[in-house]
This record gives C-alpha cells, sequence and structure tokens, in this order.
C-alpha cells in the first residue's frame, strides 16, 4: 500500500497559521512524523490561501523535503501557476494531485505532467461534473488514460482516483467506488488507483468508523494507495492486516514486524 | 447482517465448568447478553465434554430458551445423537452448526434437518478434507446444495460456510474464502454464506485485528451472516459501517441510531 499523508493541508486549523507565520519547526514535524508512520508521498496543500498559494506551495514543497531528505510530495492543487512553482524547486519525482477530464484544467496541467516528468492523480471528472455510475467514471478514467499515455506518460505513473461522494447522499456512493477500482485495476494492469477517505463519511457521526471500513473494502477491490492520515494507528493497522489477507505479506512478516515494534492498534 | 453468538462454547476457559456445574443463571446471562448486542442465533456447542455432550447440548438448549423468550439456537456439534436430542426440547426453527459432504457425516444428519425443519450451516469439506482452491469448494458446497434441496430443504435454510484456514498457513486463505463467496453468492441467490473469524489469525500476533478486517472483506464479498463474539464492539462497530457502505441501511438509519444508543466504538 502506497500511502500519501494528508496532514499539511491549510484546510485544518492547525496547518493554516503555521504555513502564514513560515513555522518550519511546526511543518517539517509534521512532514516527518508522517514519514515514520509509513507514507511515501507527503500531500502539500494550502488552496485555502488563495492568492498566495504559488508562494505558499513553493515554500512547503522546500520545507518538507529539507526536513525529509527529499521525500516525495504530492503537490496538490489544481492552480496551474501553483503547480509550477512547486515543481521547479521539488527534487527526484513528485505527484500532482491532480488532473481531471475538464477541458481547461486538463490542457493546463498536462504539459506540467509532462515536462516535469511527474507522476499524476487523475480524477474520473469532466466538464459535466462527477458522473452517478461507475461505468461512467470508467469511460472518463480510460479516456484520461488514453490522453496521459500518448504523450509519453507510462501507466505506472497514473493514480486514477475514482472520487468518493458521501454514502449520507446516496447508499450506491460506496459500491461505485469499489466496482470503479475493480474494472479500471482489472482492464489496465499496472495503473495505480488511489483516493481519499473523508468524503466517504461526510455528514455521519464516528466518521472514521466508516472510513477505516471504506478502506479496506477499496483495497480488496484493488486499491493499491490512498490519501490519508498515517498517524492514525486503527487505520494503519487495517491496512497492515487488509495486505496480509490479500496475500501481500508473505510470512505475514510486516504484519508480525508491525505488531514488534508497537504500531498496531491492539 | 445475521450474527449467531459464538460465545457459549466448552473450549472457552469460563465455560466448561459452568456447563458442568448446571449453572443456569451464567448461561442465561451469557445468552441475554449477545442477544441484546444483535445476535440473532444463539451458538451452543459443548463438544469438549465428549461422551457427556447429549445431555448437557440438550441443558444448554433448554437454558438459553428460557433466558430468551425462546430466542433460536445454532446447534453446534458434528454427533447426530446429540444433536438430536437438543432438536427434541428445541422451540422454533434452530440452525444445525454443521453438515459436511463427507458421506457418513452427511447421511446421518440429512435426516435430522430434514424431519425437525430447521436451517443448516453446510461445510465445503468433504471425504478427502478441506479443498486447497476456490473452485473445489465452490464443486463441493454445489453437490450440498443440490443434494439438500432435492429433499426439500429451501435454499433459504442453508447457510453455505466456505471453510476458513489460517491465513499463517497459506497467503491465499484470506482470498479463497472471498473468491467461493463470490461466487457461491452470485450462482445461487437466496443462499445464505456464513463464516467463523478466528480460523483465519490462528497463529498470529493481534489476532483480532485480522478477524475484524477479514469480516469487513467477507461482507464486500457476499457474507450475509457470521459466527462472532456480538460483545466485542469494535466488531460490531465494522458490521454497521460495512452495512451502510454496502447500500444496506437506508439514509443510514441504523448506524446513526448505533452511534445514539452508544453502540460504536468510536
Amino acid at each position: 500500500m502506497l500511502i500519501i499523508g494528508e496532514r499539511i493541508n491549510t484546510s485544518r486549523k492547525s496547518i493554516a497559521p503555521a504555513v502564514v507565520a513560515r513555522d518550519e519547526a511546526f511543518i517539517a514535524e509534521e512532514a516527518r512524523r508522517q514519514l515514520e508512520a509509513g507514507a511515501t508521498y507527503i500531500d502539500v496543500n494550502c488552496g485555502t490561501l488563495v492568492e498566495e498559494e504559488p508562494k505558499f506551495l513553493e515554500w512547503l514543497v522546500q520545507t518538507v523535503q529539507a526536513a525529509t531528505g527529499d521525500a516525495p510530495c504530492s503537490i496538490d492543487s489544481p492552480n496551474p501557476v501553483a503547480l509550477e512553482r512547486a515543481l521547479k524547486v521539488h527534487h527526484g519525482q513528485p505527484i500532482i494531485n491532480s488532473i481531471t477530464a475538464e477541458k481547461e484544467r486538463f490542457s493546463a496541467i498536462l504539459p506540467l505532467v509532462r515536462d516535469f516528468k511527474t507522476r499524476v492523480i487523475a480524477l474520473t471528472m469532466n466538464d459535466e461534473g462527477m458522473p452517478e455510475s461507475a461505468e461512467e467514471r470508467c469511460a472518463i478514467g480510460s479516456g484520461l488514460i488514453t490522453e496521459l499515455t500518448k504523450v509519453g506518460i507510462p501507466l505506472e505513473d497514473i493514480f486514477l482516483d475514482p472520487m468518493v461522494r458521501p454514502v449520507s447522499t446516496g447508499d450506491h456512493y460506496g459500491q461505485i467506488v469499489f466496482q470503479t477500482i475493480g474494472k479500471m485495476t482489472q482492464e489496465y494492469p499496472g495503473l495505480h488507483t488511489v483516493c481519499g477517505l473523508s468524503n466517504i463519511s461526510y455528514g455521519l457521526p464516528a466518521r472514521k468508523i466508516v472510513n477505516h471500513t471504506f478502506l479496506v473494502m477499496a483495497m480488496l477491490s484493488g486499491l493499491d494507495s490512498a490519501i490519508l492520515d498515517p498517524t492514525d494507528k486503527r487505520l494503519t493497522s487495517l491496512v497492515h492486516a487488509s495486505e496480509l489477507l490479500l496475500g501481500k505479506d508473505e510470512y505475514a512478516m510486516n504484519y508480525i514486524t508491525a505488531f514488534r515494534e508497537g504500531r498496531l492498534d491492539i
């Protein structure tokens, strides 16, 4: 399971003031904690700062990479100007989070993916919005894969995100995600799939239980990456157990090691 | 989700002495707690008492039903003599746990299912043992369904158990269960599927995490019943969230009610 650590996002209360104050120590600690807890990529998002997003996104990339020995970032913005500025200072191969099939966004972000040779999260939405059915999401996903691979982006660098809507607003929204992931991973071996967890439980009480259950089901459906909080020990315990049950943990070595190192929430 | 409460089993340390001492109050409390926690059936198993199993199984059925206003039992024994004695005192429709495709066991237990009009758990094993592949398990399951329905047992009274082997002894044993459940529920609409949870984690540390994850994955695969400890709040929280994500909880009413009543492990 490839984990993209989601904690450095200015929509979180503690993060916004730290970014505005350029509190390096605070951001560095958030980055290191996530890396130690198992994140491969550190997501950086300062979209709430609007006008100042480009300069703060650049600063976040520099600060996170300085703190982590150049751990790769998931550069999280729909704004091509902010993305480009952050990409210019990034060391190694980042993920751009994200591209969509919306015409304007696609044509603005595609050159960045291609020229900076990044990986990319591709959301299954287009100018008509987020479709209702799994079939339509797969169709948008296939279109994005075709266009991205056509300009030389390897399939292995594409992370398809089926998009998650709250199950409180439609009781089929869980299953649509599982079906989209299942179909796309079967059809495109080598393609990565990714999603965030928190949308699914929007509007419900005890949200973490729903998020956790959702992740386990998504993993059985084929999900191989997720944007989540790696410091949530109960959640990462379920990730370890899921990998074991999916036959991805030979002799249960990772599970047993996680137990011995006190990383399981028993 | 139909829950069969597993706690009244003499292989558990506290249960054996209570049964031998005919401690009605203790067994009654175990039965009531499970019912209140959401069990539909109360499993009774005193197999460790060997020679005295028939009389104690009869006593357990009487004691559990007296304590619960005749909640139905899952009468858990491979011994037809013990089963018959317990069936004779049972009120309502119990489940016999279990029949297999082993010739001798099948022909000894089939008449009890038929004559007492019980429901039945059917294990996918035959005289050659427990097969390795999902295909072979499905073949045994299909054979059992054919034989059982041939004598008039409704498909809706059959609970197919794909049998669970420890993932520590073969890293494909989780997936075999998920595949068997998926294929059989697709092929036989109306068939119930059931399994126990604890075998999957045998030999591992932090077993509950594996059991919990396994149940969520099995539910996505189509499992609609399970033999488990309904007083394990973290486990039943995942069951509630799973039903929600599978579209079986309209307007999230059950989930929200469970939250309001303090039944979720938040």
